[in-house]
């Protein structure tokens, strides 16, 4: 029986309860398809600041670039956002982003007929909507040198070599060729130097890949365009800050962000989470929507251990689940049979595998 | 009589058509509210290229820097993209903001009641929202040294000082005065110093201004709220880039893009003009909505000149026009009962003055 080695950061806020319940589903489609999961869980974030002093202990890190993929849950609160700049949460992120090397950030921001009124935008608009967002995730103005603040004048660096615009295109482009064949390549580029390298890097990707039709956008006109016709869009690629933005623009399309997964890739070792954050608010309650979680292990399982039949099985619950009206609170407007709790909708999406 | 001297900037593509029907507005609320506007016309973007070899002559620096104030069109299109950076329509424009130190950018966006079908959200989440976006339009990332590309690295600096911060944060404070006085500032303070900074000074600021709330936005966050519940802002206030793409963001909860003005005020002098682009594709078919225009229009009289009253003439035209259902071709799909051409919509509204 084939084993994986899974590393788990719950974090904070709801962070452990949707975790839970991912695990939960996991082990079902485990058994199901018949191989192990072994699971090692890293502190990370405000937990491991108040047990250990440091949002990124080293032991996360080693464990987790020798496990085989990470689950992660959700970061940070308000009790930890007076911290000097070093030891917040968020630093730690951008931390282990960058030690464990994933530079490809996937959001998928798909609509389902079950949820199309979830959407602020109108259903005609969003019907049948199936965008890829790949979002570079380390570098960019998040790393950029030099970068200061000395009460007076501040300043970052927006930067990108040639290397790292080509690693992240070929994912884009690899995508596109397993969709519908088409990138649109988001930038600033009549404004901004590093946005013209990034248009010059991409038509030169493009040219390995006669099939997929490549177009540029103005990050500006994007943001527009995914709120006024977003089913124009196939995958979209773009930079750091650039696709922070784009892609939680992205996830209003499908309006529910409790649905929405993501995974971040590299040549090391991926990271897949929730789109959503740790809602301190509601933790603890029970009402968080576990389902992005889980998509997020659907996506774990097709990606990083090629377990392609047990994430479809996941994905096929998720679907029957909502499609027979199981809601958690977040969704209970819409079309909901029953509002049931974040353990209940863990329970129930296992069953239906 | 009092006289005002306005420069004209009609620029490319369909940018002569609108101004043109801004003027005929202007001079009609003109001789109904007895005062007089002295115009000059400039050259700028695609059309000063052709003619002068430049994208911004200087006559054109010099001249609106005289005038009282400058209603500008639109400029750009494809046959100038391929010039080099620093003789591109855009780096003309961007210089033209520079020379003119406007450094706060002013979208409003509103909504009629009478096209709230015209966005692709829907009717219950926008009607009745009424946002200002005061963008910092002069320095951030779009003006920060330094910046390079040499074919393999590229980088762009985004900088602010704390005067800079100041000056676009009062400017907010004070139309939040005179509206609901709320003030959201939208940064990324998670992740950049430029934006820990920008924080700061506007906290500084809010205690000059102990009516109005302040609140503190992620542009991420940011952006999924103005899909997911516009209403909930008065103020918006950004630098430079975030102030670009959401900008263009609230423009999409209005919907009909050729409806929205803006101007950019500072120090020296004023620039008022419509926030779509030039539309090359649509040039002299006499399609152009020219509402955006006259908006900005209106705009210029009640901000540069002081002539309140006319300016509510045309906003109060432009409202009643659009009750009785007149509409050009891009909006003819909502509750049109005539479909009229670009100069027909500018008499139109004259007439309604
Ligand atoms: C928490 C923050 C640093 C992070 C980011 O900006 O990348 C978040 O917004 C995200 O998109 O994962
Ligand atoms: C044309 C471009 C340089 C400009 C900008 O980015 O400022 C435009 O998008 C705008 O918002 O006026």
């Amino acid at each position: 029986m084939k084993r994986y080695n899974i590393s788990l950061i719950k974090g904070d806020g709801i962070g452990p309860e949707i975790v839970d319940e991912a695990v939960k589903v996991l082990d079902t489609v485990a058994g199901a398809c018949s191989f192990t999961l072994d699971y090692k869980e890293y502190l990370m974030g405000g937990i491991a600041i108040d047990e250990t002093g440091v949002p990124l202990p080293t032991e996360t890190v080693e464990g987790v670039l020798k496990s085989d993929a990470c689950l992660f849950g959700a970061i940070g609160g308000e009790k930890w956002d007076t911290l000097p700049r070093d030891l917040r949460p968020e630093t730690g992120l951008l931390k282990f982003r960058e030690e464990m090397g994933v530079y490809a950030n996937l959001r998928p921001a798909i609509v389902y007929d079950e949820l199309v009124n979830a959407s602020t935008l109108k259903p005609e608009v969003i019907e049948g909507c199936d965008i890829m967002v790949v979002r570079e995730l380390i570098g960019g103005i998040y790393f950029g040198q030099p970068r200061a603040n000395d009460g007076q004048k501040a300043y970052n660096t927006m930067v990108y070599t040639k290397p790292e615009i080509e690693r992240i295109g070929k994912q884009a482009f690899e995508f596109a060729m397993k969709r519908d064949k088409r990138v649109c390549s988001v930038d600033k580029a009549n404004v901004l130097e590093v946005s013209q390298l990034w248009r010059d890097t991409m038509e030169e990707i493009a040219k390995d890949y006669p099939a997929v039709e490549l177009t540029h956008m103005y990050v500006d006109n994007a943001a527009m365009q995914l709120v006024r016709n977003p089913k124009q869009f196939d995958v979209i690629v773009t930079g750091n800050i650039f696709g922070d933005i784009l892609s939680d623009t992205a996830s209003m399309v499908v309006g529910s962000i409790g649905l929405l997964p993501s995974a971040s890739t590299g040549d090391k070792t991926a990271i897949y989470e929730p789109i959503h954050g740790s809602a301190p608010d509601i933790a603890g309650q029970g009402i968080a929507n576990p389902i992005a979680t889980i998509e997020s292990a659907a996506m774990m399982l097709r990606y990083s251990l090629g377990e392609v039949e047990a994430a479809s099985k996941i994905e096929t619950a998720i679907r029957n689940v909502l499609k027979d009206g199981y809601r958690t609170k977040d969704l209970a407007a819409y079309d909901a049979k029953e509002v049931v709790t974040t353990a209940e909708m863990g329970d129930i999406i296992a069953n239906y595998i």
